[in-house]
């Protein structure tokens, strides 16, 4: 048994006292540690597994931090965190108060640029090397890695398209392993995997058109060729491209056999690679189940009726659909605006389209959403998965400003279902003639109810409900946080001085029934799982307003900063959202 | 004299009537029609004279409205209004009621997307060819007419990266002219110029590589060339691309000599082709040459100034910094997400950029700004030209969404300056060691202040002004509408009642100020150049809820529709941010 070399290692100044020989040792390690902690402590696995080599290669070759490394997303960035300090609180992983699971600035001087969406390092890491040369630095070195479904992404392309007209000394990398969180689609990923089987002539391939000095595709795994390449491509100036060849999930086995489901597998057995078995008998569905299972059923019903994910098949369960109706539910890769733009063509020939997008990437399609939509007034269902606080993906991904920055585009309607039959029901609604577009937002995980497949009821756009009386406070609700207010009434000494009614609604908002509550009660609570700066709680201070009410307007939601990572109960309490922060609000009336 | 043609064309079925030896004497016709109209009623020129044949050939080779044709941008569209049904109206384009400057759906069927942002047309038309035949229609094309500008966005290439991995019958047709508004940019665009010389085989192109059928480049102002070309496209199934070689102004000396100015020259000489010269003399600057020159101005001073904009070096005024320090000033081309994200790059180096986007178009880098720049707290200058209303480009472009969709992002700073000064004041003041993100915000056009050019202030971000005292009620202006609430307040009866507070900081609020307000007046009226759900008014009306003021507010702004094109006046007029309805409101008190 050799000596353990990573136990040595707590930087990259450690690693380049290496011999090269050693590296492939100290790779079967760093795999084994990553293993080791993601199977107790949960996180993403398989796109770490798949970079081990390229992570060692890079700081032994590059003098990191003053070369600079971008990790394009930074799923695949554990290795590297590891390698750079991180090494003795990495078990502290996507918990609250401990290292985020993505690169992130205020973490370490290696984490040169902050990630979780996709397809910005090119952008970001030309940014970087265009200043180093305005500083004067000639020979720094930037450097992006960028997956093969990120690079399909249009914003990377505007990367690649400057960065091919300057002098900077760019390398971009190409980690190629025909996945993203699910296989990459496209025609790109076509013409990848053509050159990696010696189907097109390298030398004019569509890299070098943009103006890239391309080497590749070379073996990822093979770390004295990866050094080889990175030692020589060191040295050269200018914009430089090399395509690596890897398998996400490389060294276990299930993970490299079932690479979907071994991108965060949640716990498993390190030595087998079993995902340990949670019993889900009992428990309500996950909204995500919740929309593909209706959806489908749907369908089955109405052929107008498309599905369109943006590289989320099996996170947003649209793969439900796209398994028994491959003609008419697509997953069109890393490309939210044009899924947004696709589904709106759709709609002017008569196509009732459900374009599902994580709350968080439909920050991405933003204008497509108002310029082609909403201007046009096309009822496109948007299906925003992922609303609210996301948990350990942290500050890049929670769901929290899409109520404030859908409620100002005109014609847009707003609903954030409280339980999964109003999902159910909303999605039904949708179809029967909707006349106007809307998002329909809805949380990660799963909601209250076990018996959601109840029988299909039409909803009225912009109806408001009494769930509770009472005599003081009226709470009004938006989304499944309602049932937080829901328990913290069942659990206080004064019930019946509190009404509670749910505000599904944000837009348009139940006019009728707000003048009611501003009219019958001393106090109206806003709740919503969201920004209270421009949110919900805002919507009821412009109605409050507009209307000269004097009622007191008490708003609970998100506070205006970003909230980092931890459990979703752990941020809710931060956030005084959770059932005892509610409880003793409500005690006070 | 031949008889007229263009006379007896009403539609596309009394264009297919002539003989294909007819059409040059009609592209003709249709070239001097759009110049004399254009000549008087001013628009957009350069644009629609260089598609005049392509125009003609489409509409003569392909069946439309029942084939499909979506116009990207839709600057070039004059000449297929004119052809298809709006000759006689032709001349109320761009004017409040009349025809709008850019396709649009509710306008005529042979308007079958709306557009005015780029790069849109590729994934509609997409979206039109996946329906059609899901509708069982195998038959029908979808043709999509982008210029090389359009094409090197990001979303374009997501577009051609989608559609190349199906069978489709879309054919893309892209328009090279070698510029946008102004020269397009980037290694694409050299690429296709290269490959216009002859200098690329064309058969392992990029657009090959992406599995279209490409066909081009041709020559799009050689009629009989073009329509063979379509004709045998029309007949051929699934993705292709056809590569057309245009003029920019073709047709008029002046236009194809400076594509710039005469991109949208205004008036305009329809003989001589020269601009008709409007004296500037003794009026008050652009806000766009003040930003220009005052960053010039900066730039001079401090080397760690970037500028950066995306495509509108003109525009934007820019280009005066590029001119001088080209090194420091980059036009990224069409490419706002990537604009943003290499701002974010570059501040982590410790350059000072300043990002100008038009309002309109950071829609397309919301997440961008959100994820790369405010989320790491990276002290990027945002500044958003064409902010509020627009004018006679209208709907698509109005800037008004801006402070709604901006205050809820942690961590901004968000300014709109009351005149030329303070955007002077506030640019200088950014760079002075800014701690956070700004976005400054400020209109198309002159301001109110002739001698701007005033030393430099330091301001203190988030302080707001008392400009004018009063006993009643506060007005709470935001931006240069402060200058319609200052007028007003002179013309009326009662100025003694009403104060006026220019609060230029929409984040962070002046919150001591406005305590003071709210303990002082009966009444507070908000005063903004944006929409009033989400914006100005409602940060004031949380900030009322947050402390219980019964204070009546009364909130001016954007309704929730989107607004049409017309004057500047009379949008403001519409909307009741005129002088004249701000002093018969103000009189009430």
């Amino acid at each position: 048994m050799p000596e353990n070399l990573l136990s040595h290692i707590q930087n990259p100044d450690d690693l380049r006292q290496l011999d090269e020989s050693q590296l492939p040792q100290l790779a079967k390690e760093l795999r084994d540690f990553i293993i080791d902690v993601v199977s107790v402590k949960e996180g993403h696995l398989g796109a770490s597994l798949g970079v081990v080599e390229l992570t060692i290669a890079l700081h032994y070759v590059f003098d990191t931090p003053n070369d600079l490394l971008v990790w394009d997303v930074g799923h695949q960035a554990y290795g590297h965190k590891i390698l750079t300090g991180r090494k003795d609180i990495f078990h502290t992983n996507r918990q609250l108060g401990g290292i985020s699971g993505f690169p992130k600035r205020s973490e370490s001087d290696y984490d040169t640029f902050g990630v979780g969406h996709s397809s910005t390092a090119i952008s970001a890491a030309l940014g970087m090397a265009i200043a180093s040369r305005l500083n004067g630095d000639f020979d720094k070195n930037h450097i992006a890695v960028v997956g093969d479904a990120s690079i399909a992404s249009g914003m990377a392309f505007e990367g690649l398209n400057h960065a091919g007209v300057t002098d900077a000394n760019l390398l971009v990398i190409l980690n190629d392993n025909a996945i993203g969180i699910d296989p990459s689609v496209g025609a790109l990923k076509n013409y990848l995997t053509a050159v990696k089987e010696g189907k097109n002539p390298r030398q004019n391939n569509i890299i070098k058109s943009l103006n890239f000095d391309y080497s590749g595709p070379i073996d990822g795994h093979d770390i004295f060729a990866v050094i080889k390449e990175l030692k020589r491509l060191k040295n050269k100036k200018g914009p430089k491209f090399l395509h690596l060849i890897t398998t996400k999930g490389k060294g276990l086995k299930q993970a490299e056999h079932d690479q979907v489901k071994y991108h965060a597998p949640g716990k498993f057995d390190k030595l087998t690679g079993d995902i340990i078995f949670k019993s889900e008998e009992n428990l309500p569905p996950k909204f995500q189940d919740v929309f593909g299972l209706t959806l489908l059923d749907l369908a089955r019903k109405n052929e107008k009726i498309i599905g369109i994910t943006p590289a989320m098949p099996t996170g947003s369960s649209l793969k439900f659909m796209m398994d028994e109706f491959p003609q008419r539910a697509f997953d069109v890769g890393i490309a939210e605006q044009h899924a947004v733009t696709l589904a709106a063509g759709m709609a002017t020939q008569g196509m009732i389209v459900y374009c599902n997008i994580y709350s968080t990437f439909l920050q991405r399609a933003y204008d497509q959403l108002i310029h082609d939509v909403a201007l046009q007034d096309l009822p496109v269902i948007f299906c925003l998965d992922r609303a609210g606080l996301v948990g350990e993906d942290g500050a890049t991904h929670h769901g929290v400003f899409d109520l404030a920055y859908l409620r100002c585009i005109p014609n847009m309607i707003v609903y954030s279902p409280m339980d999964e039959i109003a999902l159910r029901n909303i999605l039904y609604s949708a179809q029967l003639g909707l006349e106007h577009p809307i998002a329909i937002r809805y949380p990660r995980g799963r909601g209250t109810v076990e018996h959601w497949q109840q029988p299909y009821e039409k909803l009225e756009i912009g109806k408001a409900f009494l769930l509770k009386s009472g005599t003081k406070a009226a709470v009004l609700s938006n989304g499944p946080i309602g049932n937080h207010v829901a328990l913290a009434l069942q659990n206080i000494g004064n019930p019946e001085t509190i009404a509670h009614y749910d505000f599904a609604f944000v837009k348009p908002l139940d006019e009728q029934l707000l003048h009611l509550i501003f009219t019958s009660f001393e106090t109206v609570i806003t709740v919503e799982d969201g920004v209270l700066k421009g949110g919900f709680g805002s919507a009821i201070a412009e109605f409050s307003a507009l209307h000269q009410y004097a009622t007191h307007i008490k708003s609970l939601g998100i506070p205006d900063e970003f909230i980092e990572h931890g459990t979703v109960d752990e941020l809710q309490r931060y956030s005084n959202l959770d059932v005892k922060s509610l409880e003793i609000l409500f005690q006070a009336y």
